[in-house]
């Protein structure tokens, strides 16, 4: 019966790893000493939970919008290579009843509880209940799931990791979510000049002038040295950029209002 | 299996080509510099696209009602000669639950994915999320839904453009939809005496005289010179006048009286 | 296909001469010069609709209770003589679900694109959208369906006129909705005492002295001048006075506490 | 099929009359002149639709719980000796689903048609509509339904008349239903210490001496000779007090604890 | 037929008196001379409807929780000896819908009109309309259907006495349900020492000294000599003592947190 | 019939024990002389239980999260030795609707009449019924039949004994189902240094200087020497502390903020 949930589960994890493969196809950008400690600390959990005393051990990893969450939980699942390995996404149950998500995610922790060591990426927590500020609405059968699932002791000598992604970390507080996870790991935006410098030198698509004058340009229409953007919109501004005659130019105008729109929403 | 994936798709496209066609039937009137700037800058992203290197890429198309945000978002769908092209408009979902809308939205971006390069416009977004003010009241799941499939990963070798239209930047910013376009497009109102004489003497409706008198005593009526019409709305006009024996005082009092119900609108 | 067509249209087009007849039994009273000046501008959409340049054109009708807003848009709709009319009334969808009445828009909808030349009536659209003014209340469906309709375009070559009837004008603009329209047309009531000497006139049920003491005692009774009362009320109290003794004596309390009725719900 | 028709209708009615006389078992106690003017009124509106010249009449009787407002309604029904009466009460709709009850009334309106002259009795109309004061709610459902019945125009040759009562004239208006009635009648309670007499001399229970001991002892327990209660109430009080020793004493208490409940519950 | 029916009520009856007997398990305590008054007070209903005079009449017992409504009205019930008696209680509508509750009340009372003289107790009637006082919350068919079933006039010949519990009498005065009982009786709390002292007499439990020990040091605990706890609380910390080595000394203790939570709950 | 019952019963206990025993495997540490205290109490209600005088009793355990509930109520019920025995945990429900889940208690309750005696420890009550402060919402129709289920008398010679865990307290009380226990038992949390030495030195983990050097450091960095963590907090802290190299620091900085995130969350 052990053999045959092996059978079980590995397709799944082969499945994982093309999916997670995925969300790291941009790679992972060492701009900042931070991205390393991340690393560091989410290896100490999964030790923690290889080791066995620790039955169930969840990390929520909250941070803005684009900010790399799911590129470093999908890296730090594949770095552990434990035998089971699930990624749980919201693009997978569009078109879902609620009781239809509630089901799979039941379905997921049972599948997760066939092998000895598991991990399940939760990806966008706040999407996967539905919350939308208005109202607000969200999905309370799906919210109170999660909580049960998370508190859920798993079977004699199963062992699971839950690692969880999120941008509204506050929300998750009011929903009494965020303070059900074991530990969390807070994940940066690229804030100053240097660190996007660092990017830009990896993109390989700025010459060293370039860089400079789109660095200063930025400065000059937002009228300060404060970056604060996500990985994510950076790289996709650079190929934007790339489309245009004037790469920098074009770069740093894409940048500017990108900062712009940041700061207001958060005023 | 990819031959017969092309097959699905042409006439798919065959269909949107027709539908497309419909919406600029108006033609695409140059009454200000601005309509030539909106065509570049969309042309720009059809060509990062299309390199490859971004696999999905979401723009917003933003303006007030009548705008002509409709009919530039299906020409710039037109010019891009993708193989893919999908029209997504409300109108093909009267009388769809919120589970078939999803399941409809979901099967659409699937179809997207079977070919290299797609588009799809996405008209009128805050009636397909069945946004009403009083309330407020919309569909959630079609709204998380949206907010998902904008982020979802193609699958490898596959780029996804999409343009979406509205004439609620301001709701969707509440929705918290709007930041999730990668890049967003602002269409004017007509809003000065030269752009709108540009659009009469397009129209030939009028002779010079017949033109100046118009304008002349819409700003009598109004006590300004600014117009902040929609294209559309000014076309309709031209035709209700038309079946006037005094055109050019109907064409002036029915754009008198859509100028000042859009100004009390807005304070 | 298309013979066939005009076959499913024409007795379409029958039944609907009976129920248009119908609304307007009680005649139409030329009881002002107001109600002159609204018929001839319906002529002018008709024929701008007719000339095909305009595919679709939407027409709201507003104004108090029992003014006459039904009887006017059925002889609209009946002086056409375009081959496809439709009345679309809530009392026809009593005990549908939002669904079912989102359906039968649908359904009424395609049938008049069937036809070159078609006007659909939409009578009292704040019932057929279950307005209620506690909560507020309301069919977020059939109101989306409706929005999704108006701007909907014609198949090639077919021409949509609607009119649409309400009570409500502040309710249909709070739901974003009266904007919609291309025009708009205000029915009056009944507002002057020789307004109401026209009416009375033509009724046949006073004599010139009766008429005088009715108008005479309503006046003292209401301490005003001032009438502003629908026609539909107007004539029933006509009706109902006829029975008793009194015939102008009972006119008048009748109509004084109508206008009171209508006074109080005003301020 | 008219023959047919009479047939369906007849044993309705023949079940009418003893649902109807049930509600009279009480008999009609005339307390106060008022209740002749009730009375006279209501032939008058009977005669109105008899004639033909008004196809529906819909009139509203409100007034105090207990008032009488249904014994009333049924008598001027039964004295009208239309071929078609149908008393519509929520008793009858106990389990029934929102739809059901929208099917039912609509069920109704159709019987009635087959008639050439109609009474339909709504009775209890805010009970109907499922009101409750928290929150406050309601059927949307059957509401619409009432308005827009009570608005429809009966086929060719056919009348109709309305009668409905309500305890909650200014809910209805806030639903903005008291308004689409075409009359109302206020139906009085029981409120001066003659009319009191008047009942208990009619109820054969008191002696002269014991009705004068009760009235008396009432005006020293609530400190005033102001009655205002529902003649309902009055006549279960009389039955109350008659198996007690003291019969008037009993009957004064009773009284008094029913007159401070409602001077309470009106302030 | 009716010795049918006869038949049919019989074993209702049967099982009800099993049912009944169960509530007055703990017996019925005269700890104060109001137990009595109560009970006359049921006894003069009971003849009224026994008469034959009333067809329906309807009594509300309210009062803080665990006072003994429920079983002063299964006493009251039992005493009556009328044919037909049925305990309509929540429990027995566990995981029963709206809908299923409302057809199963109707049911009930349609059983009821079976026998010439029937009584219905209804057990707390707050939650068989669901109330949560968060919201609040409540079930509208539920009770619509109640209101409406108070009201309903039996068949001829036919008698129903009904009996209602509750402990929220402000709560069913807000749901308008209150007012809609012919009669109301208050049950009252174990308010007073003596009536404590009267209450432990009669347990057994206590050596009279003990008695004053525990009354003695809960006057010492909660500062004063009232005491304000329903007679359920109290026979049930009786036994809790009894485990204890101290008995008076824990029944003190328990018994002050009750009077303690109580005052704190009321103001 | 009987014996019948009783094979029903007994794996239900079997499964029982099983999983009970799973909730204490982390043992239960005595750092306060309380935990003996509560070990007591429970016996009280258990024996009172056992005699048979209260047919049914209901304790509500309450605390902060994490301070060992349901360790506690799991041994408590396991040292009963009452031959039925069932959990009810929402873990057991993800993906049951609210009729589900209140039939499934309904089944529960109606399992455990079955056993002369019986205890049903229902765990995380406040998740049972999908609690979220948001809004706030839960689920009505399982806070009702909880409700029901606390007050319903067992069948006669049947004893039943609910315990039930929640971290709610205050909720409940909103909920009105706090009062609806006859007692209650407060669960503290680790709130001084002696206590959490208590538990250090019991986890084998810490050498007496790393001991008192983690104690040092968690009052350097709290500036307090209070605690205020509950146990199970604690053990996960020790876990993850022992894969770091600095054993005692890593334990002090989770401790710390762990102490920060509970004082934050509570003013
Ligand atoms: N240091 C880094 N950390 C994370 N991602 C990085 C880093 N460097 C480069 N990337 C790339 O940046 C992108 C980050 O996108 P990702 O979707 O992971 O962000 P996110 O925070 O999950 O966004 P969202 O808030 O939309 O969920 C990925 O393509 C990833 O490969
Ligand atoms: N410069 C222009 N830009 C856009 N549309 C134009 C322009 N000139 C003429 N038109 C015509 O004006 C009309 C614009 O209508 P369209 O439906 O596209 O507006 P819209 O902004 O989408 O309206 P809505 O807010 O109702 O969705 C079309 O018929 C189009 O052919
Ligand atoms: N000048 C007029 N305009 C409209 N109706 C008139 C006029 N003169 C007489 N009538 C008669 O008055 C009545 C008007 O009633 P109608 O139902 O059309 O009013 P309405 O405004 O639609 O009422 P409601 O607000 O209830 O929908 C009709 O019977 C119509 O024949
Ligand atoms: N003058 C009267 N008018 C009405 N009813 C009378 C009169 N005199 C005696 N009665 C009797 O009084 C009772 C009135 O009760 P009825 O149910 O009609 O009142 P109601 O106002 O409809 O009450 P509710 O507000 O509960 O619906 C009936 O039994 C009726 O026979
Ligand atoms: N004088 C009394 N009146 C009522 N009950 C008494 C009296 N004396 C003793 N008892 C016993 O006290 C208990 C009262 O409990 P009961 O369930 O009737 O209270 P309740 O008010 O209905 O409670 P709840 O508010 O929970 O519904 C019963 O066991 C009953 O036998
Ligand atoms: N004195 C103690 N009391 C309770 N549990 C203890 C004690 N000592 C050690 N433990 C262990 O601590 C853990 C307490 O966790 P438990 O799940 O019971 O807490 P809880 O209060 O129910 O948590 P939650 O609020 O999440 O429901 C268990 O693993 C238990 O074995
Ligand atoms: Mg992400
Ligand atoms: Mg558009
Ligand atoms: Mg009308
Ligand atoms: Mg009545
Ligand atoms: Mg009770
Ligand atoms: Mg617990």
């Amino acid at each position: 019966d052990f053999l045959h949930a092996l059978e079980e589960v590995k397709p799944l994890f082969g499945a994982a790893e093309e999916e997670l493969g995925q969300r790291v196809r941009g790679g992972i950008i060492h701009f900042s000493p931070f991205i390393n400690d991340i690393l560091e600390e989410a290896r100490l959990f999964i030790n923690q939970v290889r080791k066995g005393s620790t039955p169930v051990l969840s990390v929520a990893l909250h941070g803005p919008p684009g900010s790399g969450k799911t590129a470093l939980a999908a890296k730090m699942a594949m770095d552990s290579e434990f035998p089971f390995i699930k990624l749980v996404s919201p693009e997978d149950m569009v078109g879902f009843s609620e009781m239809q998500k509630v089901q799979q995610l039941d379905k997921i922790f049972r599948d997760a509880y066939k092998s000895t060591l598991s991990i399940i990426v939760i990806d966008n927590i706040e999407l996967l209940v539905d919350w939308v500020p208005i109202g607000p609405r969200f999905s309370n059968s799906v919210l109170v799931a999660l909580k049960v699932l998370l508190a859920k002791p798993p079977p004699k000598d199963r062992r699971l990791l839950i690692f969880a992604t999120t941008t509204e970390r506050s929300v998750l507080t009011q929903l009494d979510l965020f303070s059900r996870f074991d530990a969390d790991i807070a994940v940066p935006n690229v804030n100053s000049q240097p660190e996007l410098a660092q990017v830009l030198q990896q993109s390989g698509a700025f010459s060293d002038r370039d860089q400079q004058r789109a660095i200063g340009e930025i400065q000059e229409i937002t009228g300060s040295s404060d970056v604060g953007v996500g990985i994510k919109k950076i790289l996709t501004a650079i190929e934007t950029a790339k489309e245009d005659q004037d790469v920098p130019g074009r770069f740093a105008r894409v940048m500017s209002s990108a900062i712009s729109a940041n700061r207001s929403s958060f005023t």
